[in-house]
């Protein structure tokens, strides 16, 4: 979920310096039109990691924007005017009217993480509040409240680097914070649950926005596109009917970087080594699957990828290695009749394995935010809705203790091209290039897109995508078999754990 | 939640017999015009107390419409191959299709529910499961399925009748269930239970629908004509929008008998003994107030009622024992020009009082399910979603610890027109009658049936409604202040043993 976060995305000066005078002058327009129309309120939630830029944002939001139209509240020790009160009361006391922008640093969202941080409550509890947080804005948004919910993330180098330098500059002192973020067991913790929180609260009404704060130009710049396109796309659609509500659009990364580039696709094995490695991995598996603790799981792997990016071949060298009674193959293609009538999860369920047992999705539920999405076979806010959806159907699976791993096999253009022209010069390969491929390659920013947001939306703690160079085949295939014997190796010991405390405390 | 389904509902049985013919023809019909156009899934829910006629009535369904068409699934213990996969798989792999109708007797809340009130679970595990059930129930909506959610509900001392009755009879003394129902407590706990689930699942794309169990012939003809509406309903809805789902209208009760039917209008009292019990309650209120327990409470009474049923001279009486600064009254009209830039709960929140004082709302946040429902001020989506969003409004202040009495003063449309014309007579009241109040009395219907919904839909256990018969203005005075009293000692009495409780957890 935060994945995209951590590469490194930056603006340099000029660009910089280019692009804000004309958002800033569009900001204080589409402002302005918010207030003349005074159809809804504007609420921006401000989160995320210590040091990651979230008060040099609001700071700067109030310089670019008419600062008599924004209110910016923070929430912190609660007053005894709102002690003696329901813990909802501050934030209602503080909503913005209809025309204005709320800015909301410090929100229900840090209270529920500190305490779950703190390990003042506990995940019943914290499930309880996050439940709470989304009836709230469920309703704020079918009164028409525009919601923007932005997590300023660093990874755990780059904000440790950061609150370093902070906390030498004798400017900056004051900024470092009550929870104490020197502890690298803090940003562990705060990360955890902060998953958890915006994998649950991430719903198509109110969408959180994962921002890299490593980067000032970067951060300012994404805030200020991904308000002014949320805002702009409300206001043309007033007056709402009374289904819609006004959702923010999906960002675009203002710098174009994305996952996918921080790929290094020259990785590749000699052949040699591929062989070695290969035997070994493949050996691994066989025997974790054997293992007795697997009794007390199931796995699932999903393959998903550029075409000609070598699935096919993989899902070969993983099913080489095991007992056919053991695992089964689900090639997903267009659905079936029946399947098309019941919902777009049903054709998956329906292959969840049991426990002890493995299946491998040739595509999968995916599909839904790739290709349904990229050609339009469902509904923007079908596909909208997905994200949340699948988040929820994986999390089941992980309490149910099945394993899950993603895999995007990723290629280059010039890669897929000299394979689907090799492809097509053999003969007996020649059915598996199809018109369909050749299309699909002319969308591939699209794709591309796509994939952004889905592992953007869709990486979790609990099942994770694994991005995989696969250039070269070999390369892929190992990683593959590697990072299926890691999440079985790391299930099995966190099973051991638990069953270990199980037992103390039954003692 | 459940008064409505405790005041004897009975159907005739000429009334019955002359009814089943069309309304079985008008199901047949429906049924198949959903089997052509094979658009949504229709996913029927039964629940609710033993003895109820659960069964019964799925087997009378079967009977009525063509069972070809419908699936009965009942979910009882978990297989072996239910067990070894994620808890939601069962339900899944029962689906319905497009075009089909599934009754699911037994499902998942019956799971959550027998959990709770076994004890293997406590109110946070219990409110995952809810919200589990909540997500599962959104998407399938979005999806398209139609939902219908019924609760078979009966009277404690009717359910004990009725398992006596089935006890004695060889035919049906296989119903007896394994949750033991002879146990009054299992009664209590079940519909507490029920109750909190009721409460938080009741949303606007499925509701849950209460009927009373003990006739067969108002039993039967509510469920079916339900079904009947829902399904003409939806399917005069295709194609739906992409923002649109198939919710179920609210019923009608089948035998016009509302909860309003049930009061004793009769009742009132004389002179002497109002005064003296007046001077007694009153007085025991100034008591409850000052006393020190009241300082980690706070007390919210709501007034409604119909026109001219004295709610003014209730809230009065109330006032008149009490210190000015522990109380406020706040009279609730049309909304001010910030209230209308606001969420419709905001001006409630904003009169919330703080620990140890008192607000009357004279009219109050069910304006909504009353005026703006009745009067087309708002759109149906907008009022039928209030219900919940009030429920959560009212569960937020009951967690607080604020005490909730809700007032309805009823009274006859006879001493309405009684008290209109009084009113217009006597110079310094002439204000207190308008043009609306005569228009309002034109809607009498209208405002009986959105009362009714009222109070079926949010009397909670955390905020119950009491309905106050207001044809006699003394009666009705001692009755509300009675019940101040008895709600807020019943609140003093639970916080002693919680603190109890806690300091005895402490040692």
């Amino acid at each position: 979920m935060f994945e995209s976060a951590e590469i490194g995305h930056a603006i340099d000066k000029e660009t910089y310096d280019a692009e804000v005078p004309a958002l800033r002058e569009a900001l204080l327009e589409a402002q302005f039109e918010l207030r003349q129309k005074a159809k809804f309120p504007v609420i921006v939630l401000i989160n995320g990691v210590e040091g990651a830029g979230k008060g040099e944002t609001v700071k700067l939001l109030n310089e670019w924007m008419d600062p008599r139209l924004i209110e910016v509240r923070t929430f912190d020790q609660q007053t005894d005017e709102e002690l003696s009160r329901p813990p909802a009361w501050r934030y209602w006391r503080m909503l913005p009217a209809k025309g204005r922008m709320g800015v909301f640093f410090g929100n229900w969202y840090s209270q529920m993480l500190q305490g779950r941080v703190h390990g003042e409550i506990k995940d019943p509890r914290l499930d309880q509040a996050i439940n709470g947080a989304e009836r709230l804005e469920k309703m704020l948004c079918d009164e028409g409240a525009l919601i923007f919910k932005f997590w300023f993330h660093l990874s755990k180098k780059q904000m440790k680097d950061r609150l370093k330098s902070l906390q030498d500059d004798p400017l900056h002192s004051w900024r470092i914070s009550p929870l104490d973020w020197q502890q690298s067991q803090t940003y562990d913790k705060f990360v955890k649950y902060g998953e958890r929180v915006l994998r649950r609260t991430s719903r198509d009404y109110a969408p959180w926005h994962v921002i890299e704060g490593v980067d000032p130009h970067y951060r300012s710049l994404t805030v200020g596109r991904i308000l002014l396109e949320g805002l702009q796309n409300a206001l043309s659609r007033q007056p709402l009917k009374s289904t819609q509500v006004n959702a923010a659009p999906l960002p675009t990364a203002v710098d174009q970087l994305s996952l996918l580039d921080s790929l290094d696709m020259t990785q590749h094995l000699d052949k040699d080594d591929y062989e070695e490695q290969l035997i070994t991995e493949q050996a691994r598996l066989a025997g974790l699957l054997r293992d007795k603790r697997m009794r007390k799981h199931a796995l699932v792997a999903v393959f998903e990828g550029n075409d000609a990016a070598g699935k096919g071949g993989a899902i070969r060298r993983v099913a080489a290695a095991l007992d056919p009674r053991q695992y089964s193959i689900v090639p997903i293609a267009a659905p079936t009749e029946d399947e098309r009538a019941q919902p777009y999860l049903w054709r998956f369920w329906r292959h969840i394995p049991a426990r002890g047992k493995f299946t491998i999705f040739d595509r999968s539920w995916y599909g839904r935010v790739l290709v349904e999405r990229v050609e339009g076979f469902c509904q923007p806010t079908d596909w909208l809705r997905a994200y949340s959806e699948i988040n929820d159907f994986e999390e089941q699976l992980a309490d149910a203790r099945v394993i899950v791993v993603k895999f995007w096999l990723a290629i280059d253009k010039d890669t897929q091209l000299e394979r689907f022209q090799a492809r097509e010069a053999i003969p007996f390969k020649r059915f598996k290039i199809t018109e369909d491929d050749w299309r699909n390659r002319d969308k591939w920013g699209d794709y591309r897109a796509a994939v952004g947001d889905m592992v953007d939306r869709t990486s979790t703690e609990v099942a994770p995508w694994t991005l995989v160079e696969a250039n070269d085949k070999r390369w892929a295939r190992v990683k593959v078999l590697r990072t299926i014997n890691r999440a079985l190796e790391t299930a099995f010991e966190r099973s051991d754990k638990h069953d270990k405390k199980q037992k103390k405390d039954k003692k």
